[in-house]
């Protein structure tokens, strides 16, 4: 096991009902800006039932946080929460509300151009409270201190992350994810799996709770994403894929172990430059980044087959080939599509993408620092079709 | 899935060396008083490395912290922190040294007499800071806010828990934990065997992921516990030890699901009346408690069986007498007996206990607290022997 510090210190309240216990966690008296995006929770009820069980504190709102949010939109609400003296903010949404109000959290305060948080990291010295009410299992923003913004101006799609910038606290109520469309369920599903796969499809360093945990949420979403699509009003269904996509990200399942990363990495390419959710991006280079790295993951690629998809006949390369066959097919049994082809790219994409990721200093991917630009074409080249 | 809090805001510093990384971790002029036991720390030279990476700050040092810590020696300690006007604590031990410690973080700012804290659960307003360097995985009050006390004076051993009595920070380094003898080294593994069984073997309410990670836990015991024993040298096992016991009891395994502990309460007056090692009566009553509540743990103990044990063949009720065999063997094979009559102890100690329990209000535990005195009888009895 290597070496870690894991500090999670975001309060989950979950459970059917939950939002009626807010009111609780916020400072009595605080100018509270409520975040959200493209205004489903308006309609769903969810944004009032926030605001009522909000006490003693004055409400601002703004709407309209893109998926993949941008630079652009959350300098907005920098703007209207310094001009309003916002204490505290209140995301109520999925990740990309999560990440943009993590992003508007420590820009508030920020002295210079708030983007070279993110261009140039330069360094955070505070941010303003927040706490969250999810919405859209995936992306695990709710506890933990990571965030992912875009520039719409360049496309340019960078991540960030800061001790300051974990939740307060975060409201996980699964009924509110019964009116998520299917195709949002779907890339909740994809996106957990690739964030525990990032975490577990490395090298083996012995670190057997981390290995049991990270197997138990894949063999959970396996297990419950199809119902989930299957029965959308199934409480416990929706409950145990909430739990999972959280604890996919939190900081647990990593702790101690190799992190990978390249696919995220060439994932976010493929959003900036073609606007696909961030889950099919995933679904795309998973399988064929898993191919081309099947040596330097031969180990836990073994492991997986066995102890995810219980396949533990043929021969070593036939199991790791019927683990590849098997996450595709996952994926795709979901409805998102795993290749390039199925979203009307072609070969003709992936210099422009290669040259992003060359400009963001993607040259020494994954777990080893080893996936190349060279390996990286290779990934996306054989992404292509099938 | 049942609702539930998690908030856990314990840091945790694991691996080797993470002890010289404490000083960053006190506030600088913070009057420290380092809390220890018997004095395994003073030889083995635990005590000194940890008193070489404190920082700008004053030390005081207590030891002296027993087994099963009773009020009347942490008292004492309470004293001398009001004397010297602490405003730090540091544990360096096991779980007795560290639940020692939150009784007196929480006893020195308490006006009245603190043992009302536990006898009369009277509120905890504030409580003294403090961290921990763990040397004996167990317990794990390392990562919790839970502790047990005995008053000496009466043989009463109770627990109590506060959010103020999370430690800020606790350092693990697997390495600290080499010289332990065996039997500690048993005990602990029983100790988090039991405490992962408390809250996994009660009734399914379609809670997969605690489920899995309850599994997975089990698991790494059963895999790591013998090899802990055969090569106390192995870092790896023992580090795969360390974060499980820490894992089995930081409240993310029980979070959302049933709790038992009526193993526990049972092997608290067996401690208290009789001396036993905490670990040693909870090997001795958890098999009784399966065997008695069967009937009640039925679904958990059938998959307990089949996925921790591998138990496939046979009827269902050969499936569970395999299951509770196992466990027993388990814990033998440990060098841990699990019947009284191997500890001398025979079927005229049986009323006291029975009288304590009621004594302690114990007449209703369990996940349905339907475990009643008469249940309880039913388990000392059917632990006396073979």
């Amino acid at each position: 096991m290597l070496n870690f510090t894991f500090h999670n210190p975001t309060r989950i309240l979950f459970g059917e009902g939950r939002i009626a216990d807010l009111g609780g966690e916020i400072p009595s008296g605080a100018r509270v800006l409520i975040t959200y995006g493209g205004g489903s929770v308006v309609k769903t009820g969810t944004l009032d039932e926030v605001k009522a069980a909000l006490q003693n504190v004055t409400v601002f709102e703004f709407g309209g946080i893109e998926p993949n949010p941008t630079y652009e939109t959350l300098m907005q609400a920098v703007e209207l929460a310094r001009r309003e003296c916002i204490d505290f903010l209140l995301a109520v949404g999925g990740g990309s509300v999560i990440d943009g109000t993590k992003f508007i959290a420590a820009a508030i305060p920020f002295v210079g151009e708030p983007w070279d948080i993110l261009a140039k990291r330069a360094p955070i010295q505070s941010a303003v409270p927040f706490g969250s009410v999810l919405t859209l299992p995936a992306t695990g923003s709710e506890m933990n201190s990571g965030s992912v913004i875009t520039k719409g101006a360049t496309q340019d799609k960078l991540a960030f992350m800061h001790p300051l910038l974990f939740p307060v606290f975060s409201v996980l109520d699964p009924t509110r994810t019964y009116t998520l469309p299917p195709r949002q369920v779907a890339n909740g599903v994809v996106d957990a799996f690739v964030h525990i796969a990032e975490q577990y499809l490395t090298y083996p360093v012995d670190a057997r709770v981390q290995d049991r945990f990270a197997e138990g949420l894949l063999l959970t979403l396996v297990e419950e994403g199809p119902k989930a699509l299957a029965e959308p009003g199934n409480y416990d269904v929706r409950a145990n894929l909430m739990w999972t996509a959280t604890l996919a990200l939190n900081g647990l399942i990593g702790a101690g172990v190799p992190q990978d990363w390249a696919t995220h990495m060439l994932g976010h390419e493929l959003t900036a430059l073609h606007g696909l959710d961030h889950a099919q991006t995933l679904a795309i280079v998973l399988p064929a980044m898993l191919q081309v790295r099947r040596t330097q993951k031969r180990d836990k690629l073994l492991q997986y087959a066995e102890r995810v998809w219980n396949l533990r006949d043929g021969s070593e390369d036939e199991r790791i080939d019927a683990a590849i066959r098997h996450t595709r097919a996952f994926f795709e049994s979901l409805g998102v599509p795993t290749r390039l082809a199925d979203y009307g790219i072609g070969a003709e994409a992936i210099p422009p993408l290669l040259d992003k990721l060359a400009q963001h200093g993607m040259t020494a991917l994954g777990e080893r620092q080893d996936v190349t630009l060279e390996q990286s074409r290779q990934v996306y080249e054989l992404a292509l079709s099938s």
